[in-house]
């Protein structure tokens, strides 16, 4: 089958290799369908993540037709169609009973990383009971591949995390497809303002017309003061980091009112300031979170019910075939004006 | 009157200063019964706090008796035995209908800070039937100050914040007031290990008298690796800074077990450093948080039932006329093996 | 100054009072501009409130302009435009403390009750701070009275009690002015199914405006079984009971799913039978609640940001001379299609 | 091997049965080293269980040691000491999901109902996996068997559901083995006042052994007025009914403070009456479980620390060739003082 691979830094390629095979009672192997690269396929790609070595397929989002099962699988059967999370779990560690996907002691983020991913034709799921999600027929799979990670992480770490609530102010730092999900869905919670800031004005054209009620070009204009301005010198009662880097950790952390909540959704590599001696008193919480997945059950009832759109994020579409385009897309996003890729692999 | 003033950079004195009167119809006058010192007024005589002038009456805490009222106060009336609470609170703005008392738009931590305070034979409590909580008969008034400031920081900032559970694990750095309390009320909630790291042994000498299972000296142990000796490697669930400084605060991040709450209690200077770069995917919460005495009540309802003896707690007991000894007592806490002090101002 | 008074038995009429005055330092006149009927108000007229006696001025709606404030209110002044709450609450006794206003010791629902009401020119608010919303200029002022009553009642009591929440499934018994705010406020929480049930059609056409995704006339059909249908066979998380008689209550039991909240919203005569023999093991709760207008402030910054939309409940509007017509019209709701009536008093 | 049998109506034996065998990937064979009688065994005996026909070996409860393990099972191995939960549960269907052990798709409230029971040498554990927890080393297994069922159904049904907060009022209606051990596990939450109701003095005497601040004799004295008094006229945060019939139910709802909680822990085989006419607005909930055992992980960590004690509930012990004797000590439990029997089957 054919696989995009991690060859060396800077570098990925679409190979031959042999079709995956069912390795414990509990796996799956899926025929994926429709897969997509994440910001973190091209830190893979620069070399910022240790834990995935050369030779690895990428991926950890898709959909795609179960095509074996383990002998303890009886969840699904060969032809369903599914929804790859790109966290696996076992259901039944002391993380997975509390909710604690991410932190599986036999799972986690895994997919594209320590095991073989779903950047190729086939892809074997450990887990697969807890790791899989049944798609009701009908549905775009196109849209659905939002919910494999995107959609759950703009949620979970984002806006449950941040304690959106209705009538609330949400500011969210960063207009990249991560802080697009989590401007999409805060809108699930009714806050009365959704605030977005960005560097780019293009990017805050998408978050206005993806339901933000208020955009700030922080290259333009002083962030903390329009965000004050815009809540009656307050600031905000969630405000979501979706970049990662110290300079928006710290520009967040100026924006929250008495009582807010920072959900941090960036990955970050260094250290940050922690500005205490003006928070101690401020009833604030930071929050952090490796996306569980626990939200794509409902997310998929959502999206079923035509309530949620994931579709909005995707702007460009490859064939498997054309994967190291679509690597190069997505590598210069702002350049092509890119959002999310979905690459077709059947 | 006689009252302890804040004269100037490191001098308190004890004075004669008139009666306060009525300022507003929602104020009482209370004749103070017994009071106490607490680390903000050490602050205060250090030049620590910006807002606290010189001529302040100081004094937070206290317990007393109705001397006159305002015309629409109608919860208390002359004579009854009243709790005060270091907060005074509007109940009715934006923050006290959120439960947040310490962010009132007109109250807050006033007492002995930008108005007379406690450390004096009578004060005016504006927002009196918000502030002041009604004491039941026969209770022990120098226990029950211990509630107007000391118990619900603890619980609140620390116990409440830090979500202390059944069967969790609690790690407190520092074992000075602040942190005992937080140590006592912890038990509330039934955690399974309560682990107290200090670097003085009488202090974790007591700690373990308050109910810790574990202690640590970190002057002689390496606190990381005890208390992922004591956690099977996870770290603490809820971990509670009771101390301030940054390297304080440095150690109880690397305490935090995946999914843990890191509870700031400490009052901190200076900005820290936030390991993000570790924390990022640990599916943490870190919480400030100022007192808001939201708990009072219910602390008040355990002391009755005998369930909670914040009376541990005191070591020392003064008359008004030795508030200056009392200061220096405090002052050298460890000196003197000093936890609280109570000073009988009747 | 007229004055809409319960005369006695089936009787309302409008007379001439004088001008209300205050009584207490925290009182407020408030001059009322807009009131509405509430179906309250038709049980007084039938005799049904025995707290409720004749001569009384009715009404628990409204809004209007501050026209004289008590010597300790200081949160509005002269010529403010107000919200008025149909709960009356102190802030500060045990109930206020917990956000249970409508259980408050000295206030909860008296308006029009035990008190005169906003049925009339002019209104006495008591404990004015808490019981008064400050309303923002350029708001409209007859949909600001949906948020009265009828907006936090189907949310409180509805929404809330009934845990709505992102992907769930809500059944709405009754489609009346109550259920239909319940049926609005419930989309705040972005459920994927709302599934409206009544025996009048026009009703369930209005509830598919107002956004139900799904009508069942329980006249045609068995309604169980097309829930049943319409959920998986699993019943629904969230059922709302907005009738209040024996025999809704009792299909509101057969409709929930395992886990499930039955909120109740009627007002109840007499008791009903509660089937433990098959709800024991369900793992559901059954709620009650008497509206606490706690939500108002986070209603009225959805109603600014245009989020929500309160006027589309009223049908009618009448002058205050008209007002013994606003109530035939009220009280023959379904001959006139009327849902709310909105009366202009000035 | 030796199993103890549900021969027909009113006959239970102990019997000769072959081994059970692994019957799927996810089974676990037990060998027992505990068991206990629950009094869902006594209803069993009297044809009140329809789902469990005669032939079936009963039981639900026990600790033992695994045996043999199905091939997917990697959580145990022989040898492994384990604690049996009585409910299965698959961990990932939709209501495991979301923590409803007990209705789990594939599993619930099987063992010794629907397959055969604990009541044996050996047992077949289903879904071994997330239906077994690890015994730590040096525990006392006939304390763990408490945790089984009893203990976790006291807490979750009871006390969780009923939402025991520090310094609330809890009453506990029925002090038989379940009520004890809501009384127990009640105390984690630090409630002010915990107030027993039976018609047994011996009951009630263990009551207040076990912690209970207050016992009401309902044969002797008038309840709701005792309760009132107890409580300022208020009646209970928290009432707990642990008996199962309607009169009780009753007496629960007389007992309800506003804002309460009745949580209902007792079997009901008949419909009850609701007082909706008293309870419609008094901002109350009845909560409705059958056990989930998801606290258990947390029960066995506070056994372990030595904060909680179950062996107190053991009054008799048997061999399991006493089984017989052992169903009619328990069965006619008053006569003998019994609480739990524990039976020592190795």
């Amino acid at each position: 089958m054919r696989a995009l691979v991690y060859d060396s830094l800077n570098s990925v390629s679409l190979r031959e290799k042999p079709l995956p095979s069912l390795a414990s009672p509990t796996d799956a192997i899926v025929k994926v369908t429709k897969t997509t690269i994440c910001g973190t396929d091209l830190h893979i790609r620069k070399g910022d993540v240790a834990t995935c070595q050369p030779g690895r397929t990428l991926g950890h989002e898709g959909v795609g037709i179960i095509h074996s099962t383990g002998t303890s699988v009886s969840r699904f059967k060969q032809g369903d169609r599914v929804l790859i999370s790109c966290i696996s779990s076992c259901a039944t560690c002391e993380y997975c009973r509390r909710g604690m996907y991410s932190h599986c002691t036999s799972g986690g983020w895994i997919l594209g990383n320590t095991i073989d991913g779903t950047q190729a034709e086939y892809v074997r799921i450990p887990h697969a009971e807890s790791s899989l999600h049944l798609i009701p027929d009908g549905a775009d799979d196109a849209a659905l591949v939002m919910l494999s990670d995107i959609f759950p992480t703009g949620l979970e770490c984002g806006v449950l995390n941040g304690k959106v609530q209705p009538g609330g102010t949400v500011v969210i730092v960063g207009s990249g497809p991560v802080g697009l999900a989590a401007i999409i869905t805060a809108q699930m919670y009714s806050p009365s303002q959704v605030i977005a800031i960005d560097l780019d004005a293009k990017r805050l054209e998408v978050a206005r017309q993806f339901g933000a009620t208020d955009t700030i070009n922080s290259a333009e204009a002083d962030a903390v003061a329009k965000v004050k301005a815009l809540t009656e010198g307050k600031g905000a009662d969630s405000v979501i980091e979706a970049v990662g880097i110290p300079a928006t950790f710290d520009l967040c952390q100026s924006l929250l009112a008495p009582g807010g909540v920072l959900a941090n959704v960036g990955v970050h590599g260094t250290k940050v300031d922690l500005h205490l001696q003006n928070l101690w008193d401020k009833n604030i919480a930071i929050t952090t979170r490796l996306v569980d997945t626990a939200t794509t059950p409902m997310l998929l009832k959502l999206v079923q019910s035509g309530k949620l759109k994931p579709s909005l994020l995707i702007t460009h579409r490859f064939k498997l075939g054309d994967m190291e385009k679509a690597y190069e897309t997505f590598g210069e996003a702002s350049k092509h004006g890119a959002l999310k890729v979905v690459i077709d692999v059947d």
